[in-house]
C-alpha cells in the first residue's frame, strides 16, 4: 500500500488517501483538544493507545455483527479504514448522566439512566456541535428518517456490546460518541474511533468521583495522570482481548 | 370578586389568588426582560396592551375550539384565569426560522419552514430554558408521552388559527411560545399569554428586516419605537376583531 496525499487533518487524526480509492489511512496524533478546541494540549502516547484500543474494539464489534470502517492496523498509530462519507452527526449514547446532559437538564452527575439515551448532535465546529431534536435533524437534511432509525438501533447494539466489554475490563461505560458514514454502496458503517477520547470511562472499583475517571475528562478538567489513565485502559483492553483468544 | 394575596410575581405578570380557589387574577406589568432577565427595562403601556391582545386572542381561540384558561378581563391590565398547574415547558411553534433556531442550526433568518416546527424547551430559568429532545423531556418526567402528543397537536391547531388571524392583521406570524397547564380535572388548558412579548410578529408589508419587527425583538435588539410597535399590533387586532362582530 502506497500512501498518497493528506486528505484531511482533524484535531486527533490525519487522513491520507491510498492507492485504493476506497481505502484511507488514519494516522492517530498525540494532540488533545477540548471545549471545541479552545483548550489545546498533547497526551504523550495517545496516538498509539487510541489507535490500538479502537482497532481492538472495531474487530470485536465486527465479530459481534456490527459493520465498521476498520480494515487493519499497519503500524501502532495507523489504521486502514474504508473511505466513507461521514454523516455530520455526533451520535451519543448515555448510560449514566454526565457532562452536558447534567448541565442542560440539572440531572445529577452519576445518575443511572433507566434505559440508554441515544442523542444526536450536529457535527459542526462553527456552531459548537449543538444538540439536535429529531425534527431539526430532518429539517437540516443531515440524514433521512430511515437512516436515523437504523443509526439509533446500531448505536444501541454497539452500546450493548461495549457495556459488556468494558465491564469485563472493570470499567463502567458512562457515555460515548459515535460517527457513522456511507460507503460507496450507501451502506451505513460505524466509523471514526472508539477510545478514551470519545468515551466516558469510570474505574468501576473506584468510588471517588475524580480518581475513577479514565478518559479525556482527566485532560478537560486538569485531573492529572492523563497518560497513565489512557495506558491503564489499553492494558485492560489487551487483557480482556487476550483472555478471549 | 375580592382579590386575596399575591401568589407569584413573574417577570411580566403578578398572579393573585381570589375568593374562588379555581380562579386567579393575572396583573400584566410594563416590565420587560430579555436574555433570561440579563436585560431589564420597561415598555410603557405594555401591561394593558398585552392583556388586551391576549384576552382577544384567547376568546377567538375558545371560539375556534381550543380550551384556554381565560375567563374575562375585569380591568385593562387584568385577566381572570382558571388556576392551573403549569407544565414546566415552553412550547415553541415556528413557521419561519429566527432567533435561537438560526443560531443553533445555521438556518438563515427568514427561511420559511416547509411545515411548522413544534419544539419543547425546559421552563427553568436556572438552566436557561434549554432545548429538550422528546427523550430528555420524558426522562425528566416533565410530561407524559400522551401529554406531549396532545400538546403538539394543540400547538399546531393554535398555530393554524393564529397564522390566519395575524395574516388578517397584515402581520406574519414567525414563531411563538405557549404554556399549558392542568386544571383540577387534569385537563390540559392553554395558559399564560399570547402577545408581542411571546410571538415574533413581522409587518407583512415591510421588507426591511429591522423595520418589519413588531414584537419584543425591538426591545431585545434596541431597535427603538417599542411602544409604538406594541400599540400598532393592538390597533390591528382590535380592527380585525371588530370586523368579525
Ligand atoms: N472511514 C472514514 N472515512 C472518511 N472520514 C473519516 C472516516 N473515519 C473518520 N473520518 C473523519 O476523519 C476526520 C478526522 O478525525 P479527527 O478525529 O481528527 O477529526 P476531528 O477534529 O475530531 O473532527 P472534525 O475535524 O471533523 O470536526 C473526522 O472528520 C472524522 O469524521
Ligand atoms: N392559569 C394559570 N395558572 C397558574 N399559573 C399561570 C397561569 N397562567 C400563567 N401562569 C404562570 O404565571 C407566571 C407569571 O407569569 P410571567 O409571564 O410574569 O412569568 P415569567 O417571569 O415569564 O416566567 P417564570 O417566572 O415562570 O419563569 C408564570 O410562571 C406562568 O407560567
Ligand atoms: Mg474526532
Ligand atoms: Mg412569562
Amino acid at each position: 500500500m502506497s500512501v498518497h496525499s493528506k486528505l484531511y487533518e482533524g484535531k486527533a487524526k490525519i487522513l491520507y488517501t491510498t492507492d485504493d480509492p476506497e481505502v484511507l489511512l488514519a494516522d492517530f496524533k498525540d494532540d488533545a483538544t477540548a471545549f471545541n478546541a479552545q483548550k489545546r494540549g498533547s497526551i504523550h502516547g495517545k496516538g498509539e493507545i487510541n489507535c490500538s484500543i479502537s482497532s481492538h474494539l472495531f474487530k470485536q464489534l465486527e465479530a459481534y455483527g456490527i459493520k465498521t470502517h476498520f480494515i487493519d492496523s499497519p503500524a501502532p498509530n495507523q489504521m486502514r479504514v474504508k473511505s466513507v462519507k461521514i454523516l455530520p452527526l455526533e451520535v451519543v449514547v448515555r448510560n449514566i448522566a454526565a457532562g452536558s446532559l447534567c448541565q442542560q437538564t440539572g440531572l445529577p452527575l452519576g445518575k443511572v439512566l433507566q434505559q440508554p439515551l441515544v442523542e444526536f448532535y450536529y457535527k459542526n465546529d462553527q456552531l459548537g456541535d449543538p444538540l439536535l431534536t429529531r425534527d431539526r435533524l430532518l429539517l437540516l437534511e443531515l440524514a433521512t428518517a430511515e437512516q436515523v432509525d437504523v443509526i439509533t438501533n446500531l448505536a444501541l447494539e454497539v452500546n450493548k456490546f461495549l457495556s459488556g466489554f468494558w465491564q469485563q475490563c472493570g470499567i463502567t461505560l458512562v457515555d460515548f460518541k459515535l460517527e457513522f458514514g456511507l460507503d460507496s454502496q450507501q451502506q451505513i458503517l460505524l466509523a471514526d474511533e472508539i477510545s478514551p477520547d470519545t468515551c466516558r470511562l469510570w474505574n468501576t472499583a473506584e468510588a471517588d468521583p475524580d480518581r475513577r475517571v479514565m478518559d479525556k475528562d482527566r485532560f478537560r478538567r486538569d485531573l492529572g495522570n492523563v497518560e497513565d489513565a489512557y495506558q491503564e485502559v489499553l492494558q485492560r483492553v489487551l487483557q480482556v482481548v487476550e483472555s478471549k483468544n
